[in-house]
């Protein structure tokens, strides 16, 4: 074992990215590999391949995976964007491919809040409550410095709030969850509902057709597009209400937003800090911090290797 | 001192519940003091008192109380039952009343789900969410056996969970919050803005005027009336929509609803267990069983006690 450094590594339904940090928590090396859609065991032969091949033999092994991972028993349940991989024991996979090793597992969205935890926006907190805003929402919670998993790995499904029974049809069935206002999805259904023709903004997102992308309307508010700004403003202000509503249940000490959305800044951030707080009953937790996320599309990845760092602590 | 009791008092706005338990969490006594809403320490001697004269002599002491009550520093700050109470030092009142006992805090709600966790509904479970439907909407959260009270004593403010903005306003200021449709305040409210002259319902209403209760509006339904049952039913069903929200956020082995309220029993229970799992994402979790208190009134007396217990048993 070269140095006792550890391993992370974020599977998606394309990729999986991985990074190596040494014993202090810095990143001595990064890369990914393809994910093999159809086959868990090999793909993640290929992981321990090519850390191999990059010159490091890692201490311990944190994996964090899209969908239901149960940490304890390394089943992995529903995962919609790895369906090939649904129900299997990917605990057990993770054990082959790296014998010997502690190894932690987690659900991506925790994963990524342990990592804004251990190095970036939640350094400092035992508390904490992260909202991903993709194509879908994501969440996490930390209490006491503890990821909730929940009783069946099913607690911070925060995407799924439903903030307006009255709202917006969601993918899972329901109407006026967050992300239907907060995801990419559903803001682009809102843009599209909203392009009238010959506007400027009625214009590109005819255009741009199926490639529109969050990044398309925030150039276009940047630039003062008063249609564009509003739907912005109204998936702040819904991302505001759902953190009101998160703070009156777990009262964290910081709430993370990120998530590609998210880089949309203050277009959405603005709003969302503008309506939070009036809706927080207690009156020390109505100026909690509502930050955006520092550690971009790596944060699955370096929070799988602080899992494992601690895993492997334990098990020493 | 006589046996190792545990004492544990709940203060109200008008009275100071006590019990006595013994070490297996048995009760030995119960009584109540007339709270004086002008002077904590008058008060907590008053019941140092009762429990003297009725032959015990506690080793620990734990209470509850309305409001935002800091376990940690003692602290109760915002208290709407006890204004005159507010922003005192209850923990140094509570060691000047039992001098050179263990003690213990809590906010009444998260005292009352305590003692569900300890010696009622929620005996066996590590973690638990709890609704007490009362004038308002009450909340408590159990982690891992851990009360959760946030970082600024705010967390499990859970009546206060917008489930539509387009809703009936609440008395915090916002609309549609859980404790506007399944408070009393806001049961009644309801069945006043349906009570049509002329039909039993709305003679029933007129008549009791401001003495209507939610039991006399449970005596119509469980006659059949269909206004009546039309009003539980709709609050049932926002309960269990807020519950599949908190499903979705905590994934707790199980949820409690306790409260005035929820003495309606299956007219209240029935739509809400029929309406919450439908919004629960993970497959696991939509079975959580939701069940009634079994504590009663004076469950927030008996968690306070075991919470001190505890607290006694750490400084041991």
């Amino acid at each position: 074992m070269s140095d006792r450094v550890i391993l992370g590594a974020d599977t998606g339904g394309t990729a999986v990215k991985w990074v190596v940090l040494d014993a202090a928590g810095a990143r001595r090396a990064a890369g990914e590999v393809p994910t093999d859609p159809r086959d868990c065991a090999a793909t993640l032969r290929r992981l321990a391949a090519a850390v191999s091949e990059a010159g490091h033999a890692p201490a311990a092994v944190g994996m964090a995976c899209a969908g239901i991972v149960d940490p304890d028993t390394g089943r992995l349940g529903r995962s919609p964007n790895l369906p090939g991989w649904e129900n299997s024991d990917l605990g057990g996979a993770l054990r082959a491919a790296f014998p010997g090793l502690p190894n932690a597992l987690a659900n991506d969205v925790n994963a990524g809040l342990y990592g804004e935890y251990r190095a970036g926006a939640g350094r400092g907190c035992r508390s904490l409550v992260m909202l991903a805003l993709g194509t879908g929402v994501g969440g996490g919670i930390l209490v006491d410095g503890h990821l909730l998993v929940g009783a069946h790995c099913g607690a911070a499904e925060l995407g799924h709030m439903v903030l307006d029974p009255h709202g917006p049809r969601c993918t899972c069935g329901s109407h006026g969850c967050l992300e239907a206002y907060a995801g990419s999805r559903g803001l682009l259904g809102a843009a599209r509902a909203q392009a009238v023709p010959g506007s400027v903004f009625g214009d590109l997102v005819r255009a741009r057709g199926e490639d529109l992308t969050t990044r398309d309307l925030a150039s276009l508010a940047e630039g003062g597009d008063a249609t564009a700004r509003a739907i912005f403003a109204e998936a702040g202000r819904m991302l505001g209400l759902a953190i009101g509503n998160l703070i009156n249940a777990i009262d964290p000490e910081r709430v993370i937003v990120g998530g590609g959305v998210a880089q949309a800044g203050e277009l959405i951030m603005g709003p969302c800090r503008a309506e939070a707080p009036g809706y927080v009953l207690a009156e020390g937790a109505r100026t909690t911090p509502i930050v955006m996320a520092e550690l971009g599309p790596a944060a699955a990845a370096v929070g799988a290797a602080w899992l494992a760092r601690e895993a492997g602590a334990a098990a020493r």
